[in-house]
């Protein structure tokens, strides 16, 4: 069982995206993650969603995805001809001699410092999934007070097969 | 009619973003972004959610949330008291002689360059919202080929007001 991603361009209709989670949950489907955002033109949404499955389940989700009447072009990416990317940020308690630690492990990870507070740093962090697992293992010898994680987005690498609305 | 910012903390189960999203639809409120993701503790995931409403509208949709017996936080979220993140993959058509005009442009707003082919470029940019907007309102002298936005995430800054589970 891997993830696999799949690249949704749909309708911006008001209720689509429950419509999609919603299909997901009926037919017991794992959503690892889901993201959305209106394309450059607003007519349109890009939905992404990581789910779980073998090749056959992969098949039936598209299949079923496909009925749905806003949903225009569904792709299936590949590891190898696209790129994923995520956003975390990651509030960690910091005591006065624990911050440049912490601050020099988010430099590593070409993290940003994007809040300081007396006792917290609020870091930015940009990757592959696996980077981002692994800078949250990292950060495990400190205290972490609050995650928020956007989900993965993907595009296909190069110009082929871009639809031309 | 301003965006407003809500900072969920739900328990991991499978179903619960179609809810959130569905309570949405059904009542009429518009969801201007949605993002989720697993926190350190995977029994709870964090959910953002950026809607449009007045002051009474929002305390409607909070009570609404509420109800759900899988959420269990819910924070709105101030601008000034938080930190607001999204992520921007853009694949723009360049000709040979853009290409330069093209990273130039994405330097100066600290983009990266994660894709280079023949004839296109795709560039990572993370920022608040009116940052990812200017940019991509910028690039609108080239071709935008394809564009997948995650939507906001946010988190409150500082360490007061952290749910300690």
């Amino acid at each position: 069982m891997n993830n696999r991603t799949l690249s949704l361009l749909v309708d911006n209709t008001p209720g689509l995206l429950s419509r999609v989670a919603g299909l997901f949950t009926r037919r017991g489907y794992n959503i690892a993650s889901i993201t959305a955002g209106v394309t450059t033109d607003p007519r349109f949404t890009r939905i992404t969603i990581v789910t779980e499955g073998d090749d056959d389940i992969i098949e039936q989700i598209v299949k079923q995805l496909r009925k749905l009447v806003d949903v225009i072009d569904i792709k299936v990416l590949e590891d190898a001809t696209s790129v994923s990317r995520e956003l975390v940020l990651v509030k960690v308690r910091v005591e006065e001699n624990q911050r440049q630690g912490v601050i020099s492990m988010a430099d590593v990870f070409r993290g940003k410092i994007v809040d300081v507070a007396a006792d917290s740093l609020i870091i930015e962090l940009t990757g592959k999934q696996d980077k981002v697992d692994a800078f949250i293992r990292l950060l495990g010898g400190y205290e972490i007070l609050e995650l928020a994680r956007t989900g993965i987005t993907s595009l296909t690498r190069g110009s082929e097969g871009v639809l031309y609305l």
